[in-house]
């Protein structure tokens, strides 16, 4: 499974001595992108050669409990699913067995001039598990269906 | 009704050449703070003498349209409903009349030190207009019921 | 005299219960900004249309003092010179009298795609005051003379 | 030799399509925490352990070359000296040789309340190498000599 190592730095905190709650935001695209590098995509080549950039269209967290300065977190971005112009991730940052925090994440997939919607390119498609090329394709028939 | 005037600089962008997702939560918890410092509350001095301090619980966050460098930005912070210990807030970021990030944001009241859950404090409920305090006692109201 | 009044909000500070060392960076390229601005400047129109963008490029800060939560702090934002493609800042970062913060600002004037010096863009020359100018041509003598 | 690496995200870069000038500040205090981690030591433990909290004091930055979105950076902390309540580090940014940022950053040691200066911790001094410990030593005298 995926997760990205972070260590919480002063730059991360807040003066309430814990981590401020904008910064968790930073940590799930850290993971993100680092997902995707995983898979062998790379954002700013997807931005120039694709002309696709992933957009945050809508964000879902919940603060369960505070990271504090030093903490050694895990962060996690699974792929819930990839629509036609869209992915979902669902995200979360432990530390140790602790459960911090808890997102959805959803990215729409714009061209990177004009912002409009795009196409997922072909390479992030077909880089996908088939576990969830098949989670794909059921969500898209049913949003068909629902249609 | 009161808003904040905010201008985009370069610190507030990304490469994507619009506002990074993440800023626009400072934006509006810099819209939360003047709200409150609007009815004469300070979260520094509620922080050390009512040992209250407000820590974001929950985001739920929508985003419309990019905001780009140097738009003149308008962001509201509604007072929802106030509960025991949480404060709930309905924002929206606006650009003129386009509405580009809207969000609801749930605090907790916690105690400073310890980060447990404490009572809103009496100064920021005695603030609080007649007509949020009848939703308030609604609301406590309705959730007793339904527990 | 131009300046810029910034509130500290819980994003600006950090575990050590002061401002964040960084985040006086961006209280300083804001006020950089407004400074241009209140001279009828904007740097997205210069990027743009002049196809300048100032980046910056030496940075000497010293921090005096430290700011805390909901301090009121000054911003100054002084132009000590405009070279042929470069423009230089005294900053300061005040709290009432005391000083807290002191900065030396270079920033070079460059192509925005190819990021290569060019001339400042007539129009900013065109804005600097009598007194900035006759020490803009000093400067650039003096340079001249040295190198 | 320690360095630190890190990915560039878009959370890093501004609408200028490089990094931002004072993010390179964020990296630079991530390579010192980990330069003294390597060490054994842990800024958190100093705070509350030996009272001792490092603030950035002064900070002379060079910005050479831009990074940009998902370049791979290598950042280094040198310990350039620790005085009776302050340490100097040399730090560099580059991207494979070419040499992006480089900087000069003093830190104060302070009492984490009263933020006086306060000493170095014994902890930290006894782990600098024998070689920095000898600049060390004759940094003390010459200073005591110059005053």
């Amino acid at each position: 499974m995926f997760s990205l190592s972070i260590r919480v730095y002063y730059q991360h905190t807040d003066a309430g001595g814990v981590v401020y709650h904008g910064t968790y935001l930073d940590f799930m695209e850290a993971a993100r992108i680092e997902r995707l590098h995983a898979l062998g995509l790379d954002v700013a080549v997807m931005a120039e050669q694709d002309e696709a950039l992933f957009m945050v269209y809508a964000l879902d967290v919940r603060y369960h409990k505070p990271a504090r300065l030093n903490d050694r977190l895990v962060v996690t971005a699974d792929i819930a699913s990839v629509g036609r112009a869209r992915m979902e991730f669902d995200q979360r940052i432990l530390r140790g067995e602790e459960e911090l925090v808890t997102a959805k994440v959803v990215a729409a997939c714009v061209h990177p001039r004009t912002l409009k919607p795009v196409a997922v390119p072909a390479v992030l498609r077909a880089k996908m598990e088939p576990a969830t090329e098949a989670k794909v394709e059921d969500g898209e028939k049913m949003k068909k269906g629902t249609r």
